[in-house]
């Protein structure tokens, strides 16, 4: 029995191309005393993946060689641990491979869904880190409005979603027409801006005629700045990344700042979802009520097989998926 | 009877000058039903002033013809009010002037305390907005380290003292080594740097070897900057004030916004000090005890004469102070 696994071929120093990866055969694992043979089922295809390739984050630097890391979905193929049974569903830390073996006590036992793939996205990292930074940080009341950028990716939809769910009045900016019309189409947003059209400011302005009391920033730079400018007195800023200032080496420091704050007494705030695990519960109890109602529309961009993952990596960094983008290696076993 | 006032002659687009003023006389002004002549005793000299010949802020903006408004503790000269008498000693929104008619519903009376400059500083906006700020935003607790930059100012003395006393360890960053000197000697500062300096963010991670977890940022700016890349994880940074960025037509956006307060998940937020006025008793009893207790040197700096309140904020705006600065017009007529 053999394990396809991708491999990093070459670390890039541009852009990523097919290239810079390549697809090995290697003997099926192992597991240890304490250790999982996991198959995988589901692998989440981030940004983030491509900033491990730069150097250390909060993860040590990948390097030629290595298989590329990825959260995962699993099954439980063998268990050498008492406390996770084969046929279980695990979240864990894998590689982009078939299989995988991994520490029992480092896998998290997922809940049963009817559709698994639900469990990378709305009721995943993705729905996780828009509800507790929206209710958190941001805490909407109907009526007010709530500003949401990068509004097509995967966690800007499910913000917007929930607004509106709330009462709110729900604007997000997106890049491109094509994107901003889907926002608006299936998500219910009132309006959506592209950001590569001059005039975003005004724009912004005539969207959100009575001024934005929320902000959920995914974005940072030129656009966070312009989003200020439009807050209303006592608005909340809520900081969850500020994707485009990771590829540059000339960031933009919003000149507003701390002006805008002082002057509107604006509270701006970060954090990551696991900051608020205690509430996971509750956050997934809601989510789960609002899918059922049908305010939450899931969307995903499935890619189908080990071999893809390289392009849907890709892709993903030219901006061409809508919703949360994972690889599905094997079908779901249940 | 004439009464002097000093009136915006040309709005600055740039650094202030003593050309942008001009002092006329007026007739003394008559007050109508309901209102009171007041008798113009000591102006407050903000930096807040500066920015509201910017545009309209949390107050409209101040235009060119104007009188240069100021907050200033006045004696009642003549009252047409039921409620407030004459010789009575008010709080009230003025302009730089001699005498000002103001609505009796709009002023405050003020309790008799010894020193009348207390009620500008310690017991004033200066002492409220330190500790509203410090305590409601900054939230201290014993053994936390508190950074403070304009730490000889009005406010960052109080911020300072008031974090010593609730058992924090406390820097300051001031402009020169004598102002630095002077934080430590005065105001019992653990350490003050002096941002002229090169390297600021090496002196303040030596300063600081716990890391920061509330910095009372007055200034903004390059400051801002540095400061944010030694705070701690969930740290708080209190908005007050922006000073380094209202004297100039190029503003300076610090470039680790947002991405340091979403990776360290730090709060920011802006206060203006009457948000907090319901908690005013409590600010009042409380910088009280610690005057009592010696806990709270108050440090004033008091400029004589109305003619010189443009050199006085032009001077501010430089940082030429140390302590609560303000204009005295007329002596206390008690």
């Amino acid at each position: 029995m053999t394990n396809r696994q991708i491999i990093i071929a070459d670390l890039p120093t541009d852009a990523l191309t097919p290239d810079h990866f390549k697809m090995i055969e290697t003997e099926m694992p192992q597991p240890g005393e304490g250790e999982l043979l996991l198959r995988v089922i589901l692998m989440s295809i981030d940004a983030a993946n491509r900033s491990w390739l730069r150097g250390a984050t909060y993860r040590a630097a990948v390097t030629a060689g290595d298989a590329m890391p990825t959260y995962a979905v699993c099954e439980v193929v063998t268990s050498n641990s008492p406390k996770i049974a084969a046929g279980d569903i695990v979240a864990a830390e894998a590689v982009w491979a078939d299989h995988v073996v991994a520490k029992a006590h480092k896998v998290q036992k997922l809940p049963r869904v009817e559709t698994l793939s639900h469990l990378m996205s709305v009721y995943g990292i993705a729905g996780k880190t828009a509800f507790h930074g929206l209710m958190s940080i941001g805490r909407p009341m109907a009526g007010e409005t709530v500003l949401v950028s990068a509004a097509a990716g995967s966690v800007g939809g499910y913000v917007g979603q929930i607004a509106k769910a709330l009462g709110c009045r729900v604007v997000g900016i997106a890049g491109g027409p094509d994107k901003c019309q889907w926002v608006i189409d299936q998500f219910g947003f009132d309006a959506c801006l592209d950001y590569h059209e001059k005039g975003l400011g005004k724009a912004l302005a005539t969207a959100c005629p009575d001024g934005v009391d929320i902000y959920f920033d995914n974005v940072g730079g030129k656009v966070l700045e312009t989003a200020l400018n439009v807050m209303n007195e006592r608005g909340r800023v809520v900081c969850c990344g500020a994707i485009s200032q990771y590829d540059t080496d000339s960031p933009f420091g919003p000149r507003n700042l701390p002006g805008a704050i002082v002057v509107k007494r604006l509270k701006m705030e970060g954090f990551i979802v696991t900051d608020f695990a205690k509430d996971d519960a509750k956050c997934l109890r809601a989510m789960g009520h609002w899918v059922s109602t049908g305010q939450i529309k899931v969307t995903e961009d499935i890619v189908d097989g080990l071999e893809n993952a390289p392009h849907a990596l890709i892709g993903l960094l030219a901006g061409d998926n809508k919703g949360k983008r994972m690889v599905r290696v094997a079908a779901d076993p249940r």
